[in-house]
């Protein structure tokens, strides 16, 4: 479609645009050839499409630079080849088993034409007219993952799962919208209606604090909690500096004592604790907070309790390890998403509630839709139309089975043990924080100036670990740029080193393809990278040197 | 996958497992065939397996009544023939020219290899590390949607489109997070930091309030506003009160002196407006606010003017029509939805900045991602993990071209305008609200009740009303389940019916595959559906005629 004089143009084209709705690509068109290819053989189509060598952001950036909407149309094939080249040529290999820096991983094949499927039928889960089945659908999904939570009898998902009047939980597009949804909840059942107060939701935050005559409301979570809590904190009224971060222990778990005395520090002080929220898989070290006991202080002080378990919460499903969640079954809510460890594509999170009636504190009905009895979902999400990923989440459910996602849960637990093995028999790497799930965080750190750190006073460490926050950073940067594999890095406090802020190598070790063999190569790959990083080192050395730790010949 | 025994379960499926993860689907396996059946004839698969007649939702509930996960893997063929007869049958064909009641349409055929690629490549928008070329990619979607509205020239698209500490706008997953996002940036901005006041942001909305010394926030919108909007103000802490509705003219447009009375009222009784929503498009009426009206009192008067075009935005790619929307321009933030007009899929919705700083008011960052100066889209989003939806809106903005929009939308509205004429050709139909857009609302009303209402006064009015809601109601619920055709209905408040609450049918008509013969036969079913409601019509009967209105012979 295109190159038509300007006179007939609606006439040419009125055919042509007719035809996009009704007629597919022919077979032999590249398009078509694309799905076939990611059909056939989705990682050999990755791997030889996606570049490995970076190509500089601003030159990307160039490719992408019209603001103007083109007049006219494109054909479908040149459009693909630009995409190829431009787009997938420079899009990340998330599914490679040696990207294992992010949360992301391979999929699972069938996936595929099932997300098609989905595309194919453009379901609306805001209101049953436009999802039918699909309504049904999710609330059944909804309800698997609140059994796997909380384990409720079936006589209890047969009274509520369908119930038109309540909810076992809300689909959302991820994580940070189930947590938002979850003290949202939080928020509007603590500055309930009260006699002439007709509660937060009509009243608005003001009104509710002054007639709970409550100075301000708190979030507790630990200082590894997720941005997303601050970002809901701003979000709702609250405000970022209510979320208040409480300290941690050696193992980045929340400290319990403190916790408790937070909570009475915010009451002393006039204010209300709106949320206590337990982290089940921390992003930065995949820590689990001790839900159990933080659960009882929730309980002793009727505060609502969260639980972010984003990342951690497909543990679950596994028997050998869903204890290491104790404690999350006595949580009024739970965010977990399953385009995480439950490898399904990126836009599936769930937040549950233990209550069905819970959701009753942010019910909103329309004229049109959302009707008041209807079963229409958008009657208690925080988005309005949405698309129906439930599916894949259902799908992945009955093709892995819950012994299937037990046996992925595992090897990657594993895959982590080995690799924090294999790390710790370097002489010239050192673990900083051990796996609990599948996710550790490392450093290299030169062989002498390891030896060195075993022994340094707290000076010596605030001295040192510039140098090697540098060393990691750029191990990591040029790592990344070459494009074989992928490490992430952040920042963290450990105890052991004084708490100074000490940049880590971060990997999450959930792609099944993920081989011992690979693990090594990385490290092998790091360890070269950081013997060319000459200036660095020399500075580390000086440093070194200027402590006394070293004496050169 | 399945019937291993118990003890080498996890042998046996090691391999099962991992097969998932790296060999397709045969090519004769049944989720092959559909997904061949999807991609040669879509209309014909949906046409095919969904069932026309409606199954009970009930009896659809049984199918998703089993909460605990299935403990065993199922064969992907297995499963797919469950979707294929437990959820596909009962789900809704939303493509089918003859459903025009939603304001999901049929999809062009290009885009759905294209979602498969979409999954197949798995990218996380949340930040550059995992999506590389996928960033740049958005943030010129955001570009270009932004000029179409802004139509700002090409040097402030250079400077602006590609910086780290700035934005056009937003993508999210649907409008209601758009029109969230616009209010959260509105919010922050107008109780923004100001000496010791470090911000809402940072301190709440009570300590915002207190600060500036506002009584009250309140958001401003004509009665016909989304109830997304009402959503937002609950989760912005506002409160639903403070959602003041402004009366509407017989058009369905906002008074424009009601809203600058409304405004001052609301800053004489201490309060302050944080924004008045222009509506263009109302989900009910199709109509479309007085946007340059209303830009004019937002500049005097000095308060955030954001413009909810997430239906009709799509309107501004036709030269013919954009003048409809005239004002738009001027709007401080902008909502649109590329998954209604745009003919995208579902989980695509933008908000818009016309001052690119703006979203200063709602950055954030952490320690492994979204870093201070990174260009990671995360830092400015409602939502964090997103997938790469845009680009699918990038692709149809290609393929289609500005042009193969214009003819699109300019179809839609002649079509509409053929059905309002069609309607009031009828004697037994009326319109109700006249087509501005492509959206239209009208109601059976029996000839001589038609004739009678013309000179109706207001008490007869609203004795008849109830009886033809309940014959709309009627006629809506029987057309639905019979399954060969769909129209939504709405509650509307007609000004030349005094205001007295009346039901009406409602139709989009953006699907480019409806035809005037459909729009003839769905009419006729209508006429049929309403002669077979004997009772109904027989109580209109006999108010009609103790209303004086009728004398049987």
């Amino acid at each position: 479609m295109s190159d038509a004089d300007d006179k007939s143009y609606a006439e040419v084209n009125q055919e042509a645009l007719y035809r996009i709705f009704t007629l597919p690509e022919a077979p032999d068109s590249t398009l078509s050839r694309i799905e076939k290819d990611l059909s056939e053989n989705l990682l050999g189509f990755l791997g030889d499409h996606i570049v490995a060598k970076e190509k500089p952001l601003q030159d990307i950036e160039r490719d992408f630079e019209k603001a103007s909407i083109p007049e006219d149309p494109q054909f479908v094939s040149d459009h693909t080849e630009f995409l190829l080249e431009k787009l997938v040529a420079h899009s990340v290999h998330t599914a490679s088993p040696k990207f294992i820096g992010h949360m992301t991983s391979a999929l699972p094949y069938f996936l595929m034409p099932l997300a098609k499927l989905m595309v194919g039928l453009n379901q609306n889960l805001v209101k049953i007219e436009t999802s039918k089945a699909f309504t049904p659908l999710e609330r059944n999904v909804i309800g698997m993952l609140h059994h796997l939570v909380y384990q409720r009898e079936s006589s209890f998902y047969n009274r509520w799962m369908h119930s038109a009047q309540h909810s076992l939980g809300a689909f959302c597009s991820g994580g940070t919208i189930a947590n938002m949804t979850a003290l949202w909840v939080a928020r509007n059942r603590l500055l309930k209606p009260d006699g002439d107060f007709a509660g937060i939701a009509a009243e608005g935050l003001a009104a509710g604090l002054a007639h709970y005559n409550y100075k301000r409301l708190v979030i507790l979570v630990s200082e590894r909690g997720h941005y997303s809590l601050s970002k809901a904190a701003d979000v709702l009224g609250i405000g970022r500096k209510n979320l208040v971060a409480v300290a941690t222990d050696a193992n980045n778990r929340i400290k319990v004592d403190a916790l408790k005395q937070a909570c009475q520090n915010v009451r002393e002080q006039g204010g209300e604790v709106l949320s206590i929220v337990g982290v089940a898989g921390t992003t930065e070290t995949g820590h689990i907070d001790p839900l159990a006991d933080m659960a009882d202080i929730a309980e002793q002080l009727g505060i609502h309790f969260h639980v972010d378990a984003a990342w951690g919460g497909a543990t679950l499903l596994s028997n050998d390890y869903r204890h290491l969640l104790n404690g999350i079954e006595r949580a009024d809510s739970v965010t977990i998403d399953a385009h995480k460890q439950m490898y399904v594509p990126m836009g599936a999170g769930l937040v549950l509630f233990k209550d069905p009636a819970m959701v009753k504190a942010i019910e909103h009905h329309a004229e049109y839709i959302i009707r008041q009895g209807s079963k229409d979902l958008g009657s208690h999400t925080m988005e309005g139309s949405r698309p129906g990923m439930a599916m894949m989440v259902f799908s992945a459910m009955h093709v892995i089975g819950r012994r299937g996602y037990e046996l992925l849960i595992n090897n990657s637990l594993e895959k982590a043990r080995y690799f924090s093995h294999l790390i710790a028999e370097q002489d010239d790497f050192e673990v900083i924080t051990e796996p609990e799930l599948c996710l550790l965080t490392y450093r290299f750190v030169p062989r002498r100036v390891k030896q060195a750190l075993a022994e340094a006073n707290a000076e010596q460490v605030e001295r040192l670990t510039p140098h090697l926050n540098a060393l990691t950073r750029y191990i990591q940067k040029r790592q990344r740029e070459s494009g074989r594999s992928f490490v992430s890095r952040t920042k963290l406090t450990p105890e052991h080193y004084h708490r100074v802020p000490t940049v880590v190598f971060r990997v999450v070790l959930a792609n099944p393809l993920t081989t011992h063999d690979m693990l090594r190569e990385i490290i092998e790959e790091q360890r070269e990278i950081a013997e060319k990083a000459t200036s660095l080192r020399g500075a580390l050395h000086t440093e070194m040197r200027e402590l006394g730790l070293i004496r050169d010949a």
